[in-house]
């Protein structure tokens, strides 16, 4: 894998590469920038790529993608820890090869490559650099309940209950409301609307889906 | 405050207008979109408004414009209520006043923006959205040690200890390595490095003022 993108500024790639065990300034703003910039253009790709997942799918395949293991090895690949400046102690220590500081490198050189030349070439760039693991990625995904279900049962946690809370509107045009719930060890509930009692809890199965995302995230 | 942009294609507003409970196709999946656009965008203005800003400051200055209230009331200030297309469930309980439903309307226009007028358009809009929040975030913060101090006091917080851990280099390019600890009730410990103790000290407070952030993000 190499970077697509020649700099017009050499000085910003070197910026991207320079952590902050060698002092200021370093690649820690920049990083704020580049984390941000690769979350809406792998948000854009999977937009495209995946028409039919929900907004929660999406979700858990970008974080799948942009994750600190998954930076760190791309980063790897195109050899950035052999470039980094580093700290002495860091370079005694082989920060070179840790996931995190690598992984920060890579996010503060897509920045680099946006504010050298614009959002089109920063697109393009990780755009090519992502195209493999985007086409890697589960096109038919199951349906949530099957997902719900399986993801409860890698945990060894009880299956959820899901209940007929309410039906709106008339006899041609219903909706359906249904509650999912999940009670131990961690209590989630959701309700999920739709035009049939199936559809309904599909949705309600996704939104407890993302909760648990959520709630793992936050861990 | 109104939307700068017209549409070419006003199917696409329409859509990022349309509540799940109005059924599908609806915005939750434009939704996933805009808030990443949402979160480069805002994350740019913050690198080039506030060039002294740390990762951790301009995280939680970002956290402070773009947050389900925040972004709730530009809905009301853009009028986006009024326009919301909502199920039947939704409209009696009065769902066009809810700010997660209005936040989520929000997020999906700015990614109806993006796909039909491309970056520039969307940047160009967001950034005239928010131009006076910007403009009205504090400039000069404080250092890193005060606003943890104060930080902890709000919580009725024991103060932070710190240590220098360890010194490197010669003597005329020395590193200082200090340890910033908070014990109770949540226990975080991080270290920062400078070419002083001061410097090392402002370092370590940030780290720990952001994963205090994180932390509580998570809740």
């Amino acid at each position: 894998m190499v970077l697509t993108y020649s700099f017009r500024d050499p000085s910003l790639a070197a910026l991207a590469l320079t952590h902050r065990s060698a002092g200021k300034p370093n690649n820690e703003r920049m990083e704020f920038l580049g984390d941000a910039l690769l979350g809406a253009i792998v948000a854009e790709m999977l937009y495209e790529t995946h028409p039919k997942a929900t907004e929660g799918e999406m979700s858990r395949l970008r974080a799948q993608l942009v994750n600190g293991q998954a930076l760190a090895s791309m980063a790897r690949e195109l050899e950035l820890g052999e470039q980094l400046k580093l700290g002495s102690g860091e370079l005694k220590s082989g920060g070179f090869r840790r996931d995190s500081i690598l992984a920060d490198a890579f996010e503060a050189l897509v920045a680099a490559v946006y504010l050298d030349g614009g959002f089109d070439a920063c697109r393009q760039t990780v755009r090519t650099l992502f195209a493999d693991r985007v086409a890697a990625l589960p096109r038919s995904s199951k349906d949530a309940k099957t997902r719900l279900q399986e993801w409860l049962q890698a945990q060894g946690w009880p299956l959820p209950q899901y209940d007929l809370v309410a039906t709106e509107g008339e006899e041609h045009a219903r909706t359906f409301e249904v509650s999912c719930m999940i009670g131990e060890p961690v209590s989630v509930t959701a309700s999920g609307r739709g035009s049939s009692r199936r559809l309904a809890e599909q949705d309600a199965a996704e939104l407890v889906l993302t909760r648990l995302a959520v709630a793992q995230e936050g861990h």
